[in-house]
């Protein structure tokens, strides 16, 4: 095709393309302190989507919403050892506040599990109390040396859940189901983004955490993108806070917890995996538009049209948008809308209403046009944007098995790993193994049962919290280079 | 009534009462962080139908949700000279990051004017970019001396929208759009509480605004509440951050500004409008749970009969919870709902069951108990809930106007602001005036005309503008204590 490219291409260079349909799809921007961002309406559209997405489906396991402040006190951080370890060299430090230098400094929230433990300790005191199941949407802070819009910004937003229950087994059971029921059911369902599940190896855990359960996504370049944890923390940080409940004997227990959350790293999982060389492809049910009217010329009452198809396809439930802005040019305005990913396009102009049709495009299948009848219309879009959500997921799902190697050494794993997943025996990884995994840029992303199911769903928790169980379970390891 | 008191009353200790009712409810408790504040999920719970309610109207509106970042560069502030002047006393500053002193210091957002700004200048090249409707919902940093839950808080929650006009009437035309359509219309018809609309005198108004126009309610202790405000900025920041545009006649003009915001001190005014000495009274609009049926005894299957009503609340559009908790004295679990001030109660024992009723009582009306037929309950709850909104605001109202008095020099004005508003004409209160109201622990609220509608609707925008003509006009000062 002669039309020039208004992004750079993909295979040329994927993370400038990155760069590229953020800025011109007006997703982002960099914020003027380094490693902030800045969310432009079109962007911040998809991610309200989502988080609606997410939220009905933590709000039915029970967990309720509350907020806790984002300045904690320096000392908090330091009660957990992993913990303070973990997030110290990240953290952004107030050290005046109303004009006075402040006593005692405070950070700025990297995770609230110290804030929201200290007040956990407080109001749990019976099992009657459990299980404690809350969450919260906020932003947070971590000082980020190689900033990445949506992928490590030094602020983010995001949701994190805390929760606290009577038992080990009752805590690793809300955890899977974060994982699986919250996380996975929206982003395969959702986000139209396939996703692998398993745990994660000791040094890739959360600081603090006992095991750290993970969703991770293959993106176009092949590369993995963590897309969500969700963690047990045992008994670390109810040792630490001092949260204690008495339970039915009359004896007085440490707590077991969790924590889990999903950030706007979403964002840029959404983009890298369906997004081509025309730019975005955004799955339907996040769509900010779903579908736009376009009036080709305003000759023979297109514009009028062009305005009853949107509000019949408002009607029929669609999010639709009337483009009639006629004085620019037909084809800059279907180069903008690819370059926005909105899934179907209805075209519209003068021969059109006088044959009582309209040009359908899919957005994720640009090149069949189709003529549909007018009467029709509304319907073929709906229909449309069903076929898109689930095209984009299987379009996903073939790269992500395409790309996908087995081997069975660490020299193959790296080799692997270079175009997309390796995946391993467990047992052929030791600690060197790892070592020379991580040298070579490569990560073990998570580990699962061989037929890639968790392997607590295969009846064996304890495989999932000792080394040595897993590799005689038969685990394997998803290795990859990482975002 | 023997009953002991759960709170301090109203009559005896009115901050103290505040305070009892946001621990016994579990609305909210402090931050370690001074000034700081945690949000409880049954606050939260009330806050996010704030929100909803809220965003629906911003939105309708035209404008559009974005995110902006947490830090600003420190010189950002002062590119506006009364800006910086207005907020630096407030600031929270980080010189830390990551693990380094930062070589500028930023600051934690206190609003939001400068980053936004600074971006609209980058945004906006046409009048055909114009309006530029934006809106976030974030947290924002104010150190307070002073803290109070919810009224003024370190760190608060809230929207501030940001918005660039073509002319000075466009964006009067929106600020006020904002004030009555937006913020009146939510304050009265969803939570219930009666407010007043005027402008600020200058030495009220917004940090670097022109113009700031205000909603005040008042309290049940006579006391103001700010409850939101819409500026006009002018031309001011826009030449600040050089926010131009080529009008149609190819000229270069700066453009005209609004801000507006409303914050989670509307959690503050709810509780303080309607709350009694039995707890809150929460509008139905925004209550979590707006049905709570209670089992009295679980006996002749009453709480499966209980059960079943909580699904037909629910199947009816209803927020219904069932409470079965026997083991916990039925008195004490009404004195519970009570102070979360749930509208509805539906009370259910062995004796209702056989006789085929319930005892409906509610919540803002506690002596009127009510025996009605179960296959009415439903039915008689979902009355119930329309005139429970429609009866606090009257109720609300009725005290407000009660406790208004119209007076005609500054010394009556002081007087009359001891239990509630005084109303005095605007040409009474000259400069020193206005220091001898403050002085005696009172200020001007708004200015208004004399039969309470705003200035501008009256035809006459000068007068908005400049004392003088304001005094002409024939305008009122609303005069009281305020938090």
């Amino acid at each position: 095709m002669a039309k020039r490219e208004v992004l750079t291409p993909q295979a040329i260079d994927f993370p400038r393309w990155y760069q590229d349909v953020l800025a011109k799809a007006e997703l982002a921007e960099n914020g003027p302190v380094r490693g902030t961002m800045v969310i432009r309406p079109y962007g911040y559209g998809i991610w309200e989507r989502m988080q609606g997405e997410i939220d009905a489906r933590i709000k039915s396991t029970g967990a309720e919403n509350a907020y806790f402040p984002l300045f904690i006190p320096e000392s908090y951080l330091h009660r957990e050892a992993e913990h303070v370890e973990g997030f110290s060299p990240e953290l952004a430090v107030v050290t005046y506040g109303g004009g006075k230098r402040l006593e005692e400094p405070v950070v700025v929230r990297p995770t609230s599990e110290t804030i929201i433990n200290s007040y956990m300790s407080k109001w749990i005191q019976s099992y009657r109390d459990l299980p404690m199941l809350l969450n919260q949407w906020a932003n947070v802070v971590r000082w980020e040396l190689r900033p990445r819009l949506f992928l490590r910004t030094t602020e983010f937003l995001w949701q994190e859940g805390h929760t606290a229950h009577a038992s080990e087994s009752d805590a690793r059971a809300f955890a899977l189901r974060i994982l699986n029921d919250v996380y996975a059911d929206f982003m395969v369902n959702v986000l139209a983004v396939p996703v692998i599940t398993g745990f994660k190896t000791e040094r890739e855990r959360f600081a603090g955490a006992s095991m750290t359960w993970t969703c991770e996504a293959m993106m176009r370049d092949g590369k993995a993108l963590q897309m969500g944890t969700s963690h047990e923390l045992g008994q670390n940080f109810a040792r630490a806070f001092d949260i204690t409940y008495l339970d039915d004997e009359g004896e007085t227990v440490h707590a077991w917890q969790t924590s889990w959350g999903v950030s706007t790293r979403l964002m840029g999982a959404l983009v890298m995996t369906h997004g081509d060389d025309a730019g975005l492809r955004v799955p339907p049910l996040v769509a900010p538009v779903q579908v736009v009217v376009l009036v080709v010329k305003d000759e023979c009452g297109a514009s009028d049209r062009a305005r009853a198809l949107v509000d019949e396809l408002a009607a029929c439930g669609m999010r639709a948008e009337l483009d009639d802005r006629t004085e620019t040019s037909f084809g800059r305005r279907v180069v903008d809308w690819e370059l926005k990913g909105v899934p179907v396009r209805l075209e519209l102009g003068p021969r059109d209403v006088e044959e009582g049709t309209a040009v359908l495009v899919r957005r994720h299948r640009s090149l069949d046009k189709e003529q549909v009848p007018l009467s029709r219309a509304a319907f073929r879009a709906k229909e449309s944007l069903g076929q898109a959500q689930l095209e984009l997921l299987e379009e996903a799902r073939t790269l992500m098995e395409r790309s996908t190697v087995h081997v069975s050494s660490v020299e193959e794993a790296v080799e692997g790993a270079q175009t997309g997943f390796a995946v391993l025996p467990l047992r052929l990884i030791d600690e060197d193994g790892e070592d020379r995994l991580n040298e070579a840029g490569v990560s073990v992303r998570c580990v699962q049962m061989s037929d890639g199911s968790l392997p607590d769903a295969a009846g064996n928790p304890q495989a999932a919290k000792d080394a040595q169980a897993a590799r005689e379970a038969g685990l394997v390891a998803v290795v990859a280079r990482a975002y």
